[in-house]
């Protein structure tokens, strides 16, 4: 099994690189919901969303969220009624809020309702929630507390960045599976994501961290930096909250105890040395996922990463 | 103030002569809530909606129901989640059940929602559900007792009725402004809707039919059955295991200690006498809503009706 914990657009393009490589079958992803929210009395699951949308096919490739092709006609009306429609949710998209606040009103765990619709949408592999529990990812800024979802895309993330706290966290269990898929698997990747916000609150699980420190699996980082700026998203001002240098040796430090080896980007091969110093193996590759060979090569040069790690600790035993 | 007892189509059309008529300010709507149901999670009042929809202008006049030129992008995508979709629910119409929901979860009364939601359609009348209270209209066949959606929609009136019940109907309380409606009303209107399950719903709110019966408001209803058949919707079936004659007669009949006068159309003009012996004034009319026109020459003659009793009233006191 190759365990991924993974946050939105950059690990499901990592996981589309992952399923060419190995058998879906073989694959679990950990997902962050510290983006979780409820919209319009809905429970909005964004990241696991992305993941499954992307792995399904159908995610809308310009924007990296929401469906393809998808019309807007009911938050149209929603907002005719008075309601606040500033998180764009597509017809489409929101069939699946609708059928999962349904499932889990009913009693379903958010374990149980990702495991039918990635299946029903023909998702190979495994998608685990970090946790059935609720957690919030929140911004400390200026103007108070934000919920992620009001300072990303509400704010449009214009805030200055003071702190980060995930609501929550200690009475958060890891989903059914999380630990199992850990301590069991040959290889766990930590895939390009927000370091901070995504692997920050998958890591921040009760459990999690040490589950991933104990397992013998190699761990393996992608980064999520490439010349000091991230692909998508406000990684860099979360970074700089959380004491973190925007770099691929921020992300190292970052990782430091949990991962053996980062992954980093051409660009970035001034700091590998740095790295190594620091106690962190490093493979330069090509990071950037343009298209489908590029996303493919990356899982390639990750899991060769991973095998290295597991031939040396095997001749060093 | 014209105080209008409503169930869906029939109702709505009515409504929409009167408006053309008197202002709509001046008129009020008590509307059926038994056929309310909860689909994928969320609550569906069809009779508001179509009597709301229709006043808004947005109504779908093929179906008389739902929102004209929506699409079902929505229910394509909960159907490939696996969820039961044969009642068939727009993308447009299902914000108006979202936000619905949302807003009855948040601790507002369906009072409260039907009137934010008519005001944010620039719907003129005021619009009263029967109750803020849950009722269900059951109906009784050879399969057992079936919700009336499941009897109407999902299995299309097919099967034989043996009865008909209002779940919920003792501890029912009438909405706020419902008995005062009916107190203080000018003229107390029977839309043509269908007389067990729409009208006899809203008569059988513990209050209402004292309410009406106690009122010095005339009472009028417009016949739902014409030549012996109902323009629209399962009216024989329920009226026969109601023990009625499917006839203006039956109408009259179940109206019988209500109502003052009955509007019945051309096409009945045989039954006046009868009618008319049993008690019920009878007026004489078109009563088939083709167009505008029609619509507002009912509400017309409906309005007469009631001036007439109005006034034999006055010269004999």
């Amino acid at each position: 099994m190759i365990v991924v914990l993974a946050g939105g657009v950059g690990a499901a393009r990592f996981l589309e690189g992952l399923v060419q490589v190995v058998p879906p079958e073989t694959i679990a992803a950990i997902v962050n919901t510290g983006d979780d929210m409820i919209f319009h009395g809905l429970r909005v699951s964004p990241d696991i969303d992305i993941v499954m949308y992307t792995l399904a096919g159908i995610v809308d490739t310009s924007q990296g969220w929401g469906i393809q092709n998808d019309t807007t006609h009911t938050l149209s009306m929603l907002a005719a009624l008075g309601a606040e429609t500033w998180f764009k949710l597509g017809d489409r998209d929101l069939a699946v809020h609708i059928r999962r606040t349904e499932l889990l009103r009913a009693g379903w765990t958010l374990s149980q309702v990702t495991d039918a619709f990635r299946r029903a949408l023909n998702v190979g592999i495994r998608m685990l929630p970090m946790s059935d529990d609720p957690v919030a990812t929140e911004i400390a800024t200026p103007v108070g507390w934000l919920h992620f979802q009001n300072y990303l895309v509400q704010r449009r993330a214009r805030d200055e960045v003071l702190g980060v706290r995930f609501v929550g966290i200690e009475q958060a269990r890891p989903a059914p599976g999380v630990l199992e898929a850990l301590s069991t698997a040959e290889v766990i990747v930590i895939a390009p994501s927000n370091p901070v916000v995504s692997i920050g609150t998958i890591l921040a699980v009760p459990g999690v961290r040490d589950a991933m420190v104990a397992s013998p699996a190699p761990v393996v980082a992608v980064s999520p930096i490439i010349a000091g700026a991230p692909v998508k998203g406000p990684a860099a001002p979360l970074m700089r909250a959380a004491g973190l240098e925007v770099s691929a040796r921020g992300v190292a430090a970052c990782y430091r105890g949990v991962i053996d080896t980062l992954v980093i980007d051409q660009a970035d091969v001034d700091l590998a040395d740095d790295i190594r110093a620091a106690g962190v193996e490093v493979v330069v590759t090509d990071t950037l996922m343009r298209g489908p060979v590029e996303k493919r090569r990356l899982a390639e040069a990750t899991l060769a990463a991973a095998r290295h790690i597991t031939h040396r600790d095997a001749g060093s035993s």
